[in-house]
């Protein structure tokens, strides 16, 4: 009989390749046939009267209320700060709009569309500049991405660890499908100099965000993106056009952007020189680090989930990496002594947030439960 | 020098290949060195006051208001009806979850997850039921997919054709990312009898809506979904669980999930025989139809959309199957006369949206744009 089969094979954290029942689970729920034919009789509410209406636009069901961002704002700067993703709630490797991290440094402008242009000018054969019903003429593009604050897990500096959910340590990072013109349809037709050797991005939010990036990158895998997961940008994520710069840390993502000055030199702003910026041990700082780094995040389970019952769970987690693909993620239930390869979720896509998971046996006891990936270039 | 080229290389749909510059476009916005000066020294109002400040659960920009999922309800009976996702607003293949297309009987129930459970009951060698929270044990996974109502694009069978957006004629079709239970497992853990070959699946609305399957899909690919594109289901989507059964015509992913009934044969109910079923020309009706048919449409250029001057535009849409994958997508500017294959926005995944487009030279005068795509199974 080819449903006979009752064993679900998986791989368990604690090492053991095979097949395992997941009885001990749906045990908790079996039923003798009296209740079983009680439970079918019974009703539901929802039974007996019309429910809710259509929506032109709809939301989370009430009682997901708790699912959101986080905000850490700045008392003593209008709209400074940020707010988190929670990952820990989240499952998959996109994340909704209404969830989508922000970081801004001095709010969220409104932009009207309809008087929104980019410039681009500059060491270039001619200046340019798009309306937005410009851009929407050009080849698209979609991708799906990770982006993430060069600021994220920042709470890790603290010499004692710190006991909070995965969202409310990682959570500034999020993957969305972006959609825009590549970057390079429009450089080319602004005709870029042989001195143009960066890019000055500006954007429209009253702290003046300006990033310098080398032309290289701008050239390769850039998107001046007008889409966030199918729709136009949010505004928290730079409507109407941002942008998105695939592995680099967040803020070379311009929001509301503004304009594009091709240079021989970067212009070190602020944000290129004083803040996202690496300090090394012995003082001194990185001025620029634009890619981000191989990571990976355990986010179920995590701190402040309840676990009911010894037995049968999963570790779920995330991973990301700013040079490529994940490769690799490893888990382990002992501290750190054993680890176990877990299940990436397919498709495996480059620079995106990758889903790993992996059946795990709660014995009832503290467990130090750990995880690390590698990425694709590992095997370079 | 490696910045110098201007032209991009693309595939017209006139059938040209090559290389074509889009300076017809750029050319625009085309600055003499004054303009810019005087641009570049202009001040955005946002730049002057810190903008919006953070918000717990975001929500599209107001000029963005009209973005909307446009509801057809029928008045007589409460609920009943669909309201249709805005495909021609849209890009990418996400469909952002407050516009996923709805489509109920009877309204959408209010569920309370904490009472909520799945029973599993029937031709098993064990009734099972499971709480939320037991689900949630259990392992993952996560797929972009594809969910079409079997009555998508019925406008079409007007004797005229009628003049409305592509979301308006096509739209009740949208893809998300499902992360679910694989059903085999909980089936598998349930014991399936021999005389299982059919599964009725039931939801908890007013309409009672309750649907036969096949044993053998069951157990291939169909997912006890508890999160769409990476949070918690809506409520319009079937909060806290539905089926997704890929490829599958719409009503057959079971909303608001109350039961699981093996059975020897279909219940043939009436969302099994009267409605969701193909009639032919002889007035004989299949009385199933699950499998979806390889469909693609055209999302922009659409009707009510205003093309501002002849030039250059590019031609997007979306085409999926529920076979398997889009293998190509072909586009005809002349009423179906010539034919260009498009291009097919990578990855292109198994029972997902696919996006295609193509630049095209508008002349200014009246076109017939056509679109038409093969699946995978061609090739079988």
């Amino acid at each position: 009989m080819m449903n006979k089969q009752r064993l679900y094979p998986v791989r368990n954290i604690s090492g053991q390749s095979g097949r395992r029942s997941f009885l001990s689970l749906g045990g908790l729920g079996l039923l003798s046939a009296g209740v079983t034919q009680k439970l079918d009789a019974a009703q539901s509410p929802s039974w007996s009267e019309a429910g809710g209406t259509f929506s032109n636009y709809g939301k989370p069901a009430d009682s997901e209320r708790q699912v959101i961002r986080w905000i850490s704002a700045n008392p003593a700067v209008p709209g400074e700060g940020v707010s988190w993703t929670p990952l820990h709630e989240l499952e998959g490797t996109i994340t909704p709009n209404g969830l989508h991290f922000e970081r801004h440094h001095n709010g969220v402008p409104v932009i009207d569309p309809d008087s929104w242009s980019l410039l681009i000018t500059g060491a270039s054969e001619r200046s340019l500049r798009y309306s937005l019903a410009d851009l929407h003429r050009y080849p698209l593009q979609s991708r799906i991405l990770f982006i993430e604050c060069g600021g994220n897990s920042n709470t890790l500096w603290n010499p004692l660890p710190v006991q909070a959910a995965a969202g409310h340590l990682h959570g500034l990072v999020s993957g969305c499908e972006w959609t825009g013109v590549p970057l390079s349809v429009l450089l080319n037709e602004a005709g870029v100099e042989t001195s143009g050797k960066w890019l000055i991005a500006d954007g429209l939010d009253a702290s003046g965000v300006t990033v310098s990036l080398p032309i290289a990158k701008c050239l390769d895998d850039v998107l001046v993106a007008l889409y966030q997961n199918g729709e136009a940008l949010r505004p928290e994520n730079g409507y109407p056009a941002r942008l998105v710069v695939p592995g680099w840390e967040g803020i070379v993502n311009v929001k509301w952007l503004r304009s594009l000055t091709l240079a021989e030199a970067p212009l070190w702003s602020r944000f290129d020189t004083v803040s996202y910026t690496d300090l090394h041990k012995d003082g001194i700082a990185d001025r620029m680090s634009f890619e981000m780094g191989v990571k990976s995040i355990i986010t179920s389970p995590s701190a402040g989930q309840h676990l009911d019952a010894p037995g049968e769970y999963e570790v779920r987690g995330l991973a990301w990496t700013g040079a490529g693909r994940v490769a690799k993620v490893e888990l382990s239930a002992d501290g750190g002594r054993t680890w176990v390869p877990a299940q990436l979720q397919e498709p495996v896509l480059d620079r995106a947030l990758t889903r790993f998971r992996l059946p795990w046996r709660w014995a009832g006891r503290a467990q130090v439960l750990m995880s690390r990936a590698t990425d694709s270039t590992a095997a370079r």
